[in-house]
């Protein structure tokens, strides 16, 4: 709502998020969605005029009130309830009432539309399942309005991060004849009529009339396409929707979810980490710095410690740490009585239930993990050289010793040792507290023939490669990147506990509404 | 590149443009893809050491050039190709040559790639068509790094104008179960065996068992959606992927590219015509303002006339034409002799033909034209009055009179009948020379009554608008927005004349590579 000076004349506009009446007085609570906070219209029946657009009621067939020439002003006020919307023209005055600075004298009111009593928006503490079921008119709640605005502001602070240090935004496609990444299933886009499917002599789908003349999906990666970015512009980034057909039903999985990719040329893995480390404390400083309303409304409704835990990030260096120490610590743990679900064994991916004694209870502070085993992770990450036979000292990288911009943090571990007992690569993954993996990076092997020797080793079809490999064979150079999960971060920057609250519209198994 | 003091010690790394040599020095044009300017790396082979990165080069099987321990400096400098990749550490000094400030004074150059010597991007003067089979590898050549910049540039201008205006960045869905926009052609998405679709006792499909249990598609629009964002939030913009699954094979088309949908509560026609002329005059400026050297490359080599076309749209005031009125001066000028391919007539769609006759020879300047017929426009319009019997003067929305924010444009049409002979919405296209209709925009019908009775007379399904008709139940405002084709507009700033070069990996029919 526009500033104005006490005293002056003011145009509102919003919708009714309460309206009460006493005995002289009514008082509207107005908000036209810009802020969780309402503006308080003070309405003398005596001294306002009330009218309705044209035809600012839907007509009996729905059931809403009516608002028609015939109704009078004091008449009119009384279709002024909750959800209805309405143009207040008054004074702008200081307020009487606590918690406010100032209110509005209204002179007249004009309803744009009144609000049919089926109204689902109507009661407060609406459990979030049922809100999920009116995603269209949820985002008019304070929660959802909060979520939204931070969700803007997150985005917004990515471009501007990325902006400010020389990366291009970059649209890599959605419709991938690919499936090199491999990161999940797939869904099918094919323009096919699907009553009539012709089959070759093997009794395989013919494609080749097919809107691209073969099969074709969506994309579970940009990173790819990000990297044939790098290569040429220097340093890229995506931020577009990106999608996996698994049949998760979880808090944590979405069918279509947005990702952030951000490529670079000439950067290892320290940088990578400098680079991961320094963005992610970005975004959340601007939440802090720009969201204060927000986020102090979901401090309070949602997550108690919400903001501490923001400032905390804010705060903190993050822990750099091998994944080959991270083993040591928990076969420590395990060793001092720590009971986990699932044994500790170097070569294991980490369950969450081990990333959070990692982050929540060992370190209490994100944690970098590096230098990951390479069978567990993706072909396209760079091999660190291994141990030669009469190896005793650290290697996993060498990058133990010193770790880049903070001397300090590897003695604290109090680990000496790392030789990594089988291949590693640069994975550069950074776990969070409650939310665990919310990057996950690495340095790209630049070498040809040990990315080739990969994509042999795993059975990947090269006609899917060729491009890929072409950036290895034309001046290839070293380069990384890492992908962050939007919603992830929104989750994190809000306190909400389940991602189909933090999308405006989740895409789930069974649920494509809106 | 960083900025240093003349003398001081640097080093960059980029990609090789070119590379001569003379009697007693090397000249290597270096670019790191962060500009359209090379740097001039000067190279005395006696006082320089090249050394190789490990597997700087790729082995023999990809019969690329060598690059071992045992390579000497001079031999090594003759890996140092085109499109080869390198780290030079030396010093800046300032330049005798013409046409560059300064250049650098190699001491060591560490090649990280060579280059094979069937790199596809070796020549100048590439066809454009060669160029887009190779669009993994366009990416590293002048043109396509300027529109890639600039492609950067306006997307971060976009972000940064509708933040600044109070604007949301709202995310809407890319799968979509309903097809009520009928935009287009839709691409159906699935997880279906398609070697085992059941069908049920009348012969559909059975899509129960698909991912989201009914059937879905890529969506044509986020308007619908961006509607509920709206009349929540008050402002929000849309950037996204859309999709159409048409079989057009045009220099205008693509299946999938990228539209930008702001949607905002409590706006009226002259609003939204300020809003649209506002925003695409904004987002010219920063191009000149912020992408200087990549235009005035584009504007050497690609179009003559495009720094003084773009400086056109931004020092001029938008014509604004009611269509009726657009229809009276095509019918002049057949009547004046002008040959059209199609007959003009009110009612039609205007072609090509007639919008760029309005814009590029009549007016010669941008038009927004409005109140289109009701019958060539979408059901979501808000519909104009319709004059009385007893009416002779103007209509056509009464915005003929006094356009807002330029009192002078209506009289200079010199024309002063309005009134439409059928019925009219408030439809308002943005029409630029060379390129037409960039965008498409309109008030929306925020009648409940108007709104169901338009969607029953066009027999859109009401299973698909429900949620939609909810936004005129429950507080219904008068609102309205507009789509851009993102690619549209980089046609048009950057000079290029295939839609297909100003986005990285283009999908089309029969095209999905990359």
């Amino acid at each position: 709502m526009q500033s104005t000076a006490y005293g002056a004349p003011i145009n509102v506009k919003g919708w009714v998020r309460t309206h009460r009446s006493s005995k002289a007085v009514d008082f509207i609570a107005l908000n036209d969605g810009s802020t969780i906070k309402n503006i308080q219209i003070v309405v003398s029946p005596d001294a306002c005029q009330v009218s309705c657009a044209t035809g600012a009621a839907p007509g009996a067939a729905s059931g809403g009130p009516q608002c028609g020439d015939s109704v009078v002003a004091s008449e009119a006020l009384k279709l002024i309830t909750t959800g209805a919307c309405i143009s207040v023209v008054g004074t702008l005055v200081e307020s009487p009432a606590a918690g406010q600075a100032s209110e509005i004298q209204a002179d007249t009111i004009e309803i744009y539309g009144t609000c049919a009593s089926d109204y689902p928006m109507q009661k407060k503490g609406q459990s979030f399942e049922v809100m999920r079921k009116n995603a269209h008119l949820r985002l008019r709640t304070n929660t959802f309005g909060a979520v939204m605005r931070i969700r803007h502001n997150m985005a917004i602070a990515i471009h501007q991060y990325f902006h400010d240090h020389g990366f291009f935004y970059f649209h890599t496609p959605l419709i991938t004849a690919s499936d090199a990444e491999g990161a999940g299933q797939m869904f099918q886009v094919t323009t096919k009529n699907l009553y009539r499917l012709e089959k070759d002599e093997q009794g395989h789908i013919i494609y080749d009339d097919d809107f691209f003349g073969k099969m074709t999906s969506l994309t579970v990666s940009g990173q790819l396409e990000g990297e044939l970015g790098a290569t040429a512009l220097g340093a890229i980034y995506t931020f577009g929707p990106t999608f996996r057909a698994e049949n998760s039903n979880t808090p944590r999985h979405l069918a279509e979810f947005w990702m952030i990719e951000p490529e670079v040329a000439f950067i290892d893995l320290n940088d990578l980490m400098d680079l991961e480390e320094d963005f992610i404390k970005y975004c959340v400083r601007w939440a802090l710095d720009n969201c204060k309303d927000d986020l102090e409304f979901l401090n309070k409704m949602i997550d108690k410690t919400l903001i501490q835990r923001l400032q905390g990030v804010v705060d903190t260096e993050f822990v750099r740490l091998p994944y080959t120490k991270g083993i040591e610590i928990l076969e420590q743990a395990v060793r001092d009585g720590h009971k986990f679900e699932f044994p500790v064994s170097w070569g294991m991916d980490l369950a969450s239930e081990h990333e959070r004694y990692l982050v929540e209870e060992h370190f209490r502070k994100p944690v970098i993990m590096t230098d990951y085993p390479r069978d567990i992770k993706a072909f396209y990450m760079k091999l660190n050289p291994e141990a030669p036979a009469s190896a005793s000292g650290p290697l996993c990288g060498d990058r133990v010793a010193a770790p880049s911009g903070s001397s300090s943090a590897a003695p604290s571990l109090g680990y000496d040792s790392c030789l990594a007992p089988g291949p590693t690569v640069q994975g550069t993954d950074v776990l969070f507290p409650q939310i665990g993996e919310i990057i996950g990076g690495s340095v790209r092997e630049e070498n040809y023939d040990k990315l080739l020797s990969e994509i042999t080793r795993r059975n990947i079809p090269m006609k899917d490669m060729w491009w890929y490999l072409d950036t290895r064979r034309y001046g290839t150079c070293p380069h990384g990147g890492f992908g962050l999960g939007f919603e992830r971060l929104i989750l994190f920057v809000t306190g909400m506990q389940n991602i189909r609250d933090v999308i405006p519209f989740p895409r789930t198994p069974k649920n494509a509404d809106f």
